[in-house]
């Protein structure tokens, strides 16, 4: 691509960094943003921002958070002894978004995948084992996607906590096998989270 | 959507303001920064806002430009007396990148639409109009895309100018080169017969 200018040239290539985002998109959203009045490009550039230097992860359950300890957390009419475990923070909006679920979170940050290089230690585990260890919860709910990875790592945690007393159990497949949970339709899924059944049984079917 | 960030919510509303971008993949792509180091957002929303700020608009052409007269208008190897009229800056680039043609652009800024609400002085038409009766351009190569919008806008921009001594032409339309006749579509298959050229012309192309 030929540029008329080095300006625009540098944002269709940073644009165009972002995933899903061509150089031809790019240059298509960044002429939009020359046709719009200059504040909209500010104000999207300072959330960025904002949003980039300042959202933190909450200390206890990794959910994006603007507070050291989410909302969700905090909250006392939260059951804190039953623990649904996702893997990114679109699960958590997916999943309030049902209403279904009064319990608390637990972000792992993804999957295991060898193939992509994400072993344990690259996600939030030992901090729900930790949680584990500490005897105050008695269920964890698994509602990871039911993909190899999704099940490698719920297997992998039940190894880690299958010696200590709490009930584990996973979502229930009203959705089909291998969709992603947050595309599902949220009766779907609140139908899902209260049909949850033991990991054990999951595990024979 | 319910967002656990008020900074995360007003980033991903900001996001999907873009044309095509909606909640969902605004969501994906502020995710994804999270995850990606906090430098490449800052550069990102610095990219945007020094465009949106600094950019300008060709005095002449109205290309999009860092300085008053584009690289392009400024260039003493173009030939000044051959415009070629296009639609907005992605055709200039798509022209340039093409090494074909060597005169300078005339950016409109669109076509005109009354669908749309976009007439005649919503565009840089009076511009052209002008430098056409200066007298010194010798041909105006209409290369508006040839929808009924476009065929409007040329035939009014023709109109204008049709008492000035300036010869006007299009570019040609037919069947893309490597393209299989079978699969051309009916109009653009008729047009290509009927502007057909001397086979000892398309042989020094
Ligand atoms: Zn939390
Ligand atoms: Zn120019």
């Amino acid at each position: 691509m030929e540029f008329s200018s080095k300006l625009l040239e540098r944002a269709v290539n940073e644009m165009s960094q972002l995933p899903g985002i061509g150089k031809r998109t790019a240059l298509r959203l960044v002429l939009h943003m020359l046709r719009q009045p200059k504040e909209q490009t500010i104000a999207l550039s300072e959330a960025l921002q904002a949003m980039r230097k300042d959202v933190k992860f909450c200390k206890s359950c990794h959910n994006i958070s603007d507070v050291e300890l989410c909302e969700i957390c905090s909250n006392p009419n939260r059951k804190e002894h039953i623990i649904c475990v996702v893997e990114d923070v679109r699960d958590v909006m997916a999943i309030e978004n049902t209403s279904s679920f009064k319990g608390l979170y637990h972000v792992l940050g993804g999957k295991i995948s060898p193939m992509d290089g994400i072993g344990p230690h690259d996600l939030n585990i030992e901090t729900l084992v930790a949680k584990v260890k500490q005897g105050t919860i008695k269920e964890l709910i698994f509602a990871l996607s039911s993909t190899m990875e999704g099940d490698t790592t719920n297997f992998y945690i039940f190894k880690q906590i299958q010696d200590y007393k709490v009930f584990t159990s996973t979502i229930a497949r009203g959705i089909s096998v291998g969709d992603e949970l947050e595309y599902a339709d949220e009766i779907t899924l609140g139908r899902s989270i209260v049909n949850r059944i033991p990991f054990e049984t999951s595990m024979k079917l």
